[in-house]
């Protein structure tokens, strides 16, 4: 039985144009069983962080073998190398700018490849659509269960990032920041359990969080406990602290968005270890 | 030969997150052969009437045994419950709050069941996610041919609206209202063949039409018909009454849209019981 | 072994509303194993050089056999007629307002058919969705391998733009046009290696751009090469000259969109024959 591992595409490239059609169609074209799945082509223009949290949302919740093609790529054309990148269950294709760090903090065995073998790609390489010319013709071929070793060397020397962590500022005081904004206006924090394993207790402790014009001290368990207008916490489906509101667009209430800064204050002493304020 | 149910997506989690791709996951990861087939990701936010028309209008496209996702969930997390529903040729899984209910008005055999059967689920399963944890798992399940009745019990009590329906205001006087406006500023009456039979003769009765800063006296077989500029009516691919511009958007053209009023007074009395005016 | 053509979309049917869920509806319910790949459905509303755009760049990287179904038609209800449309390769669908027009430019040999094999429509046919009613049934049926002479004649008199070409006013100095602004804020001319080969050299030929605000001196190889705010020039993907910046959106920057004009004029002269100017 053939091999048919499952194509996904976490992209910026957005939905008006023809790019995404374009890649799916050179995946079809090398392979025509392909099952391609779209994670997000509409991640945010060149913002290798929104990608980063995209994928590394989505990736783990695929069957094993699946080839994740992941390209917010605005140093396409210069020498960025293109990556492939394997996980003990899950393969990856994206450039090397640190757009899969966050999969590289979930995951502990990881083999990085330079990907090299020109002859699968697409000639003429473009100098602006590697996603067509080398990212998508290369999933093509490892859809078909071409080994991964056939593409490139391994290396050691990728980019990578860490995320932003909270910081403790006092042992009752915690600086964080807004990693994304959601489709919906929630602002979904870094702050997660880890942080602070209190609040995400039963009750969670007692607090006060300002981020934009906001001072927040609920966290309830879901949208439909808030009053109307309200703007509150929940824990979200990522594991993080969300600022929302019921049937509302909190960022648009608050006037707060991505790179926010978030205060986040406890009425009981949290942290033991207080490092120095940033 | 096995089960291969079509899995649909009608949600209003958006494009720009991971979302839709991590429900793509759960069902691809439950059953790799699974196919799933978008019907809309972008459901206004939190609008249960406007996910109710965009399944309705859709579903019955669809071959029989189809498996219809639809997520338009502003009570996640509450004790509002998950529902699989039968029709006679399709199945459904929806939150209980009435957004098939313009299913339920065009079926006449409906089997609705509460979904408990926890341990297909997604655990732990998240209070702000349900479509992830609990409908995409199920349609997973259910797109491998497992049985509608091992995910839970009938029930009847479940929540359905009335369409909003034209009101005769005198026997030559309707009053409507804009059910919603399409990508093309197209606004979409409530007012079917059904309200005003003559309206869909050939010529069609005499009338007038006002809704925003419109009012119109000319019913047109189609776009083209109309003069550069010109705001019309014609009779809309899901049967209702549009009001509609020629490569033009008539909603910004006469500044209404959903939810605006409708008066349509006709030359020739139509409507021989007359209800109270609203 | 059964034929099993790919499906294709493109269409300005967008992403908000039932439309391009009821044509997958309708296409595997006529063949439940089609595969339907998106190329794009945010055309610009009513825009026929968009459409005509997407398809060209798309298609040919598809494989032999594929239905490339292209639905941008504001004269649907109206005598325009469908067609369906055999290149060497490919097969297309599409009303006949020229929106092939750039995909007759590429290819040599065309077979352009009026479809009116009426059994094989959705009855009754809408006024306003033939998207639907017309094209996805015939699609659908085309997946399976009905063979194309079964749904009309050929015909020659089908209608066709030719693209906006540069016009030389100077033998230093051109005239171009915008195509199309990209989700990146990228400004596609229409002036391509044909039109200038010195350009596409190594170092190309100088030269003074102006479009908008901007005055570009600059061709660089890729984005990353430009200063941070810098807009410049570079020989895109699609083959044509682009206005860019680096991580930014030139559109804004230079305040010019679609349909802008370009002038072009060059250190050396470059056009033997001198067509009048425009």
């Amino acid at each position: 039985m053939p091999t048919n591992r499952l194509v996904t595409l976490t992209t910026d490239f957005g939905l008006n144009d023809h790019f995404v059609g374009t890649m799916r169609g050179v995946i079809t074209n090398i392979n025509p069983a392909a099952l391609i799945v779209d994670i997000c082509n509409n991640v945010q223009s060149f913002d290798i962080l929104d990608a980063a949290i995209t994928i590394s949302q989505a990736y783990r919740y695929f069957a094993t073998d699946a080839v994740h093609l992941v390209c917010v790529d605005p140093g396409v054309g210069s020498n960025r190398r293109p990556l492939l990148v394997q996980t003990e269950r899950h393969i990856f294709l994206a450039p090397d700018n640190g757009v899969l760090s966050l999969v590289y903090e979930r995951e502990e065995r990881l083999s990085v490849r330079h990907i090299t073998a020109e002859h699968y790609f697409l000639q003429p390489v473009s100098n602006t659509f590697h996603g067509r010319d080398i990212f998508a013709a290369i999933a093509g071929w490892l859809s078909k269960g071409v080994e991964c070793s056939k593409f490139g060397d391994e290396i050691t020397d990728f980019v990578r990032f860490s995320t932003p962590r909270p910081k403790v500022l006092s042992p009752n005081q915690l600086k964080a920041v807004v990693l994304k904004v959601d489709k919906f206006g929630n602002l979904i924090t870094n702050i997660s359990a880890a942080d602070v394993p209190t609040l995400f207790g039963e009750p969670p402790t007692e607090f006060k969080l300002t981020v934009g014009k906001a001072e927040i001290t609920k966290l309830k368990h879901c949208f439909s406990e808030g009053a109307p207008g309200e703007v509150f916490c929940v824990v979200g489906s990522m594991g993080f602290v969300e600022v929302v509101a019921n049937r509302g667009n909190a960022s648009v209430a608050i006037q707060a968005g991505k790179g926010a800064e978030v205060q986040m204050t406890f009425a009981q002493p949290q942290f033991a270890n207080v490092a120095a304020p940033a």
